[in-house]
């Protein structure tokens, strides 16, 4: 078998298009332009390159881009009360902090200190709790866009058997509910699992988010399952360079699997259409309006 | 074999006593007596008798017990008014109010009111997100006394494979999380799953949370699995009266596994006593003290 190889970046880029319509009906309609803000403490490179990455798909799906560098010396209480005056802002529906924050500053302090219907990381415990209990949520953006590229290859979850490898509160916990209210019977291994070979090949989707570059074996596959790749690990490549791989040996899994996502390529774009998804979620409920379809 | 059946009410009592001694010594060492308060609305006989033996399970264990008992045309606003006054009141560190709830209250407005840091049942949005994502949080009385059930068969559950039927908000879901953070593998099933009794078979923990009268045989259930019964189903007994009997066959299980809970006496006094173990652990909270040992 060669598996289907599930092209993230694509259905990214149609998602984030979809979004784009429906803010402009939106807009259209009732006469609101979901805007984000975010906030980046420092000059770290890579969270610079990440933060331009999110303000231009803000802009692209027509949506309102609000940008706030602060230098890496700023106070805690003045983070603190940039926060009040976004949670405050009309015109700003949601709200992303970068991380990491400099030392002087109370990471968990700042997240717990944005609006719960403002928070589209879902980061918040009101939105861990809203969606362990079944309520509109606002849900963490990788296992969203995890959830999004399963229902891609399969018209229903339900009744499904899914194993999801990790349990961070960040992907595999709100992965796990994301699949129990898709009606799978979901399986949620970590590092004190036995025989996590054998609980992976129960799997019809398997879903790694470990961070250790290729762990699961084909060996580990149940034939046809779909396979999803959350894992980001840099390793050593060819002729002294570093290079992207997964949590799963993917060559191996292309000969077992149904489906599988590459990386780069298959979750990470995802995280990002998902971050505009979730604001144009939030203008909706701020607004009192439906879930948007997209 | 013959599994060893778990005396849930011998386990409660002993954990009763033990939370009795901790109610003492916090007002010894720091003057604090817990208190629950109990609000019932209307006059159902069956919510009448739970509030009489929760009030005398916290007078037992040397705790303040305060009864609300309000006529069944209460209005809503009136609730809602004694709750806020409760959530201010320095003496009470835990809140019940007894449901089902008249027609012209929204229960889940009034539970949603409740000070989290008061709310002893665990159903605040805020105390399922603090669940989830691990931190201390006042967790559903019924899914706590389960695993201190398993926990009393088994010095670790770490690397166990627990298998959840049912996936309400107050007992499978809140199960799964407490599970999770004990370090087994968790597996939640629930009513699309697809062979049931082929999933319940790889559990060393089994916890049924369904409602369905002796729904797993015998051979749903793997030789000396730790068997907790959550089921609590009234079925036609002898001479035309009425029997409880559990999710579990009961007799079936009792020649299979290693160890099963009864139904009466199994998990049901587990969850009075967690009842005043969550008003302890309120009262600890509300004073920065850690979690008390019991
Ligand atoms: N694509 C994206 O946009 C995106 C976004 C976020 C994260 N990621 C990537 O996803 C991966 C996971 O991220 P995270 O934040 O969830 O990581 P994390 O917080 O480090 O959690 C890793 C989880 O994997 C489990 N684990 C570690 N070693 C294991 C082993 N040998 N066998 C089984 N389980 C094991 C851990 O178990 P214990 O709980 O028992 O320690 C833990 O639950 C990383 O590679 C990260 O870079 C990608
Ligand atoms: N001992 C105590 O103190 C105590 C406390 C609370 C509850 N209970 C008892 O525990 C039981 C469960 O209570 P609950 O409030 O959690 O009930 P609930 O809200 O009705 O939830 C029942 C769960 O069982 C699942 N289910 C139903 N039929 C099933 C089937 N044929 N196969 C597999 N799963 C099935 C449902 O799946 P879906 O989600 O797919 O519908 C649902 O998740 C009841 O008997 C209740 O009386 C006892």
């Amino acid at each position: 078998m060669t598996a289907k190889i599930i092209d993230g970046k694509a259905i990214a880029q149609e998602l984030r298009g979809n979004i784009a319509k429906a803010a402009a009906e939106l807009a259209k309609d009732h006469g609101i332009v979901p805007g984000l803000a975010v906030v980046l403490v420092g000059a770290d490179p890579a969270s610079e390159v990440y933060v331009r990455s999110k303000s231009k798909a803000v802009t692209d799906a027509g949506m309102k881009s609000f940008d706030h560098k602060l230098p890496a010396d700023t106070s805690q209480d003045d983070l603190l009360a940039l926060i009040k005056q976004l949670n405050e802002d009309k015109n700003v529906h949601g709200i992303l902090v970068q991380l990491p924050l400099p030392s002087q500053i109370d990471s968990t302090l700042v997240l717990n200190s944005i609006d719960p219907n403002k928070d589209v990381d879902g980061f918040h415990p009101v939105n861990a709790g809203r969606l362990a209990t079944g309520q509109r949520a606002l849900v963490p953006c990788t296992p969203f866009g995890c959830v999004i590229l399963a229902k891609k290859m399969h018209s229903s979850l339900s009744g499904m058997n899914a194993v999801v490898i990790g349990r961070s509160n960040i992907v595999g916990k709100p992965l796990a509910q994301l699949l129990l209210a898709e009606n799978c019977t979901v399986t949620v291994a970590h590092s004190k699992t036995k025989d996590l070979p054998g609980v992976c090949r129960e799997a019809d989707l398997l879903f790694a988010a470990v961070g250790r570059p290729e762990m699961v074996k084909g060996d580990w596959i149940k034939p046809g399952a779909t396979v999803i790749d959350v894992g980001i690990n840099r390793v050593p490549g060819e002729a002294g360079k570093t290079k992207l791989v997964g949590d799963v040996d993917y060559k191996e899994a292309l000969a077992v699997a149904g489906a599988v996502t590459p990386v780069p390529g298959g979750v990470g774009p995802m995280t990002i259409a998902c971050v505009i998804l979730n604001t144009l979620r939030a203008a909706c409920a701020s607004a009192g309006l439906p879930e948007p379809k997209v």
